[in-house]
């Protein structure tokens, strides 16, 4: 292995992908088997280092000398690949570990995924791995495939060596992988590295992605997952990936969308789903494209492979066919591509190079009749506008179209730009000699514009995302030492009223001003100070619905009104929660009417503490019309929260009312975001409402309920 | 030509399909020119009738005798296909109806599609064929073709004769034609008959629709639409073809869906798009099954052709990859599929055929390792389970798998099953044996497993619909005399308030107790009538903005409070408005609180009178959540209107509130379809809003515009 041949010189996860010897431990003659399949699969592939076969009682396997275990072999072994039945495989690695061995590929099934019993048995592996510094891939997978001629090692049991190529693509399903391989192959899609990481016991999904980030072979990274275990170091790993020098794109399918496919992955690897529209955020905020089906996937990927990025979203398309030039037009238009005018420059070209029933607008229609020529006019002049960042170019089979050589000057025109180009060639078996030549030269070509759409649309949100780097986070001023020490001080559950809005108040949030009181006269006395109206509500551990037991008085003018409202309270109380821990009531003062929006927060198992926000009652109920984000929030993405819901009009001034205060919902979701990262103890927090006046009014919180761990 | 080969035996439409003998108009002996390739076409594919070329100047084509004009030839012609320059076919239209030909396929483009000038030219042959009782098909299209072996007519200038099949395709476009036989071709999809119509200036989409539903040859029709010129002919249409004996399904692509594909469109055929919106509702409401995409358009067809119609929803989903069978899981149940639990005799039989690894609930994963020994038995257990309707059989090729083997007991246990059964054999090269013996055994086969899906999906959706009739429409009674006479006798555009109000009130909808009053004395005296305060409002043709000339006052209690409000009203309009011509003013009284709902109509060009209901306000403005239907409005229909919207949650009591008088909202749907059914003169109404009481309290009218032409 030489540096210049691309393999990263001294990774610690070389030893995987580049392993100067490798022991097959477990393999048998039978052919057709798994074991047989791997150690075939090295001996056959071109694998540059040296292959030795474990199998007690064999004296070889394909002629190659075995050995009864891997501590019998006499020179150095990098790698093993683990074909034992799960229960004996910690024995292996224990053998593994004392031989020096650097890596190990575990394809044996039955650990967590079967069970209690499983999962014991992984952590034993596991353990054992970390003990002698092994990097583990898998258990429960189809292995390793890497590339490099400088390596090409295909330690899996996959029915193929794929061709080399730019993209990667890690797999928590290995039966996936096969039919990804057949797919790729049949397309003309070459891989850099192929791994099937199955229940990432050891090395994981994120290592892998950061080891493909640095590595020279790969452009872009595909990842089909199950379970996202970690989902704040995904998505920390891929905001290093996808921005900065040698930013890669990753796409990503997450399955489990639907709570019966998350019943069905949880069954089959393990896995428990998150809440699916979280994570849909979550990838998102991290720059992940994430897409739904192994098409798209591959689709993407190879614009992103072949193709230079474009500078915006404006497509010009040209077509001899009226119909998909109509269809491909309301595909790019739906996903959120532009179709721009052309300049005058442009126009006049086309108008000069097509006949007049030629639709000179785009998208160009150079009509039935086009020959390579006027395909050749409409693509030179439209990638020639400065209106146009990408082009999309789609050909039926006309019988007087000569396919061949309009594919010959696409590729031509091809050549005098730095735009992006998709093909569409409809139909089968007569534009196939076209798509060849597409194929050759590293145009992407799709069966339909619509697909083709996609994939412009997906390079075009990769570039956009990874071009525009997100400013740091900036902490606001806020008080932690004082709510560290409420909450050190508070028990598991429910946090009383008047602690929440010390603690908040503690956070600079809008809190109104208000005064736990312990008795009638202290309650006069403050709201005596308050302008206007008060209210009363009780503080109790013991009284979770306050309204029930009369325990909130709204209105209250004056001391003598708030003497009275005290003692009927306490009277009330005392008659139906006789036994009820009264700590006193807060009194406040009436908070005015404005736009009711909920902030909330929760601590997810897998992504950590995340915020929610969305407009209060129906919004939320009805619409689900509420955004999320990670805590802590930068004030970049807490924009964006509150102009992602469709209910911002409302907020923006929707109807001829004033706009609402934007900046300080802005400020809220913000605090809270610091807040909850800064306090981990808060399981779950609700400001509900917060009440958003006019912008020069502000904001106010009008109820709030915080939950520890 | 025999009835037992299947053509309709005296449809009019027959001459265009089954012609005894074809002119070709225009000949010319250069290959790869349009002309040439039909005559070359329609000589080399099989016809079974008599083909002369009509050629000036030439004494043969192909050595087949060729004649100056039509009307030369000796023998009868039924069909002439024309292919002169747009500017001279009127007159080899007036020679075909003088020679007694039946049927034109014009080909010949430069007409609507170029302008007004074209316009006129389509506007005389079209003409010229009525006059002469001629079919017209075209112009601007591609032509026709019948693959029934009694007549093997291919009249167009594709590539290829499509094989023998029972889908028939309908194309606006007929450059997308060519796209599409050839991507028939690749997936040995076959046509019973394919048809180009252009500008359909004289056959309609909808005259073939009719046709091909009583085409015995035919059981899914596919149309590919530009452009919907008459809308309710299309609807009534498809509910006759879809629905009673002799059902068949159409699948459509209407492009032109965003405002940009539209224009596209309009350049392109001359056509205009109708709003989108609406139009999806109304080809629901027709039992038509839109698509966006040529894949999905046959995905579709090849399951409704190839497969018998499920029971219900329910999809049992057979695996070797967990990977993919979670992620169709996740496709079926996001497209409204069920993936039911299996009967605990179908779990024991799993329990018993598949190793303690494997995954015996839906989807069941027989694990990578299977053979077909694995998939034959929990093929057979699943489709034997009553709570399984249909099911999709997954397959990854791992190194074991015997996929030819897997695809023949698939074939098998589809024998002994009544239920629809599809395939998703992921992946390429290594699996296309397999598919191959599904495709023989006519057993639909999809790249990916959420393809599968739609495809699923479509088929239980049509069937849903065909066996569900829909009741017919019911008309409420109704005081039609007395709008008529109000509408014939009132201006083009608003009519005033009381007009209104007594159309309303004379079609029985809920309108407040009211009086125009011309003097104070009068408002005062019904005012004393009225249960509380009343409301007055001005009636003049001159003020539209009542509110901003005062001219609304609310709240008035007693005679003497109304004398002086109407003494107010007039004084202040008097004022501003003094030219205003004052009718009077309505007395009525306040409307108690509800929820506003709006219901609207609106004569749209291309479908006539259509409804909208939906919640009001915010709803409406900020999410468009808004239902469609044409009007009149069937009792269900009008259900299914108000249960649409996604805020019905809010009518049927959201938060705990009373259920909303929903029987009321819908009795108003049915009044407003019956009441801008019998008056075309009504262009647009707007009931907004509409306050909706409980139930037991009913709804009210609270304000009403109407606008004439």
């Amino acid at each position: 292995m030489t540096i210049e041949q691309g393999a990263p010189e001294t990774h610690p996860l070389d030893s995987i992908f580049y392993p100067k010897s490798v022991a097959v431990l477990g393999v048998t003659p039978t052919p057709d088997t798994v074991p047989n399949d791997i150690f075939r699969n090295i001996l056959t592939s071109g694998y540059t280092g040296v292959l030795y076969p474990v199998a007690p009682f064999k004296r070889s396997i394909y002629a190659v000398k075995a050995y009864r275990y891997v501590l019998d072999i006499p020179d150095e072994v990098d790698q093993a690949v683990i074909v034992y039945p799960g229960n004996v495989c910690h024995k292996a690695v224990e053998q593994c570990g004392e031989k020096g061995v650097k890596s190990i590929i575990m394809i044996s099934a039955g650990f967590r995924e079967v069970g209690p019993e499983g999962v014991k048995r992984e952590a034993k592996v596991k353990e054992l791995c970390d003990q002698y510094g092994i990097k583990l891939i898998g258990p429960n997978c189809l292995g390793v495939i890497n590339t490099d001629p400088t390596s090409m090692l295909n330690a899996s049991f996959a029915r193929q060596m794929p061709d080399q190529g730019r993209i990667a693509f890690l797999s928590q399903s290995g039966a996936l992988c096969t039919a990804v391989l057949d797919y790729a192959l049949e397309k003309g899609i070459g891989f850099s590295k192929f791994v099937s990481f199955g229940n990432k016991a050891g090395v994981t999904d994120i290592d892998l992605m950061r080891y493909l980030h640095k590595d020279p072979q790969t452009d872009v990274i595909l990842v089909y997952l199950e379970e996202l275990r970690d989902g704040r170091g995904l998505v920390e790993a891929a905001r290093e990936i996808t921005r900065g020098p040698g930013a890669k794109p990753i796409l990503l399918i997450k399955s489990g969308r639907t709570s019966q496919g998350a019943d069905a992955a949880a069954s089959h690897t393990g896995s428990l789903a998150g809440e699916d529209v979280i994570c849909d955020a979550v990838l998102k905020e991290a720059g992940i494209i994430r897409v739904d089906t192994i098409d798209e996937l591959f689709n993407s990927a190879i614009m992103m492979t072949y193709q230079p990025p474009p500078k915006g979203r404006k497509v010009a398309i040209v077509t001899n066919a009226g119909g998909p030039g109509v269809m491909a037009t309301d595909a790019a238009v739906n996903m959120g591509l532009e179709i721009p005018r052309f300049g005058e420059e442009t126009t006049k070209k086309l108008k000069s190079a097509l006949p007049a029933a030629a639709n000179i607008k785009n998208p160009v229609d150079v009509i039935g009749d086009a020959r390579a020529d006027r395909y050749s006019a409409a693509i030179e002049a439209v990638l020639d506008d400065e209106n146009v960042d990408q082009a999309l170019v789609i050909l039926t089979p006309q019988s007087m179209t000569d396919i061949e050589a309009i594919a010959d000057c696409v590729v031509e025109g091809h050549k005098k730009t730095e735009k992006p180009l998709a093909c569409s060639f409809m139909g089968g078996r007569d534009v196939q000699a076209g798509i060849d030549i597409l194929q050759a030269a590293r145009i992407p070509h799709y069966i339909l514009p619509e697909w083709a759409c996609k994939a412009l649309l997906d390079s075009s949100s990769f570039n956009e995302w990874t071009n525009a780097p997100e400013p740091p986070l900036e902490p606001l001023p806020t008080d932690a030492g004082t709510v560290r020490a409420i909450i050190n001080s508070a028990p598991k559950g429910y946090m009383s009223e008047d602690q929440c809005l010390a603690v908040l108040d503690a956070y600079g949030f809008p809190v109104p001003n208000h005064k736990l009181c312990k008795t009638a006269a202290e309650a006069a006395d403050f709201a005596s100070k308050l302008n206007g109206p008060a209210v009363l509500r009780i503080v109790s551990p013991d009284i979770v619905h306050k309204f029930d037991v009369k325990g909130v008085a709204l209105n209250i003018d004056g001391p003598d009104a708030m003497t009275k409202a005290w003692d009927d309270m306490m009277t009330h109380i005392a008659g139906v929660m006789p036994n009820a821990t009264i700590i006193g009531a807060i009194v406040r003062p009436m908070i005015p009417q404005g736009i009711e929006v909920i902030l909330g927060a929760k601590r997810d198992n897998v992504f950590g503490p995340t915020i929610m926000f969305g407009l209060g009652g129906l919004f939320v109920e009805i619409f689900k019309d509420v955004t999320f984000a990670l805590a802590p929030v930068t004030a970049q993405r807490a924009a964006s929260m509150v102009r992602g819901v469709k209910a911002y009009e409302i907020l923006a001034g929707a109807r001829g009312a004033a706009a609402a205060d934007v900046a300080g919902i802005e400020e809220c979701i913000r605090r809270l975001g610091q807040l909850v990262a800064d306090h981990p103890r808060i399981i779950e927090l609700d400001i509900n409402p917060l009440l958003v006046g006019p912008a020069d009014v502000g904001n106010t919180v009008a109820d709030i309920r915080i939950r520890l761990s």
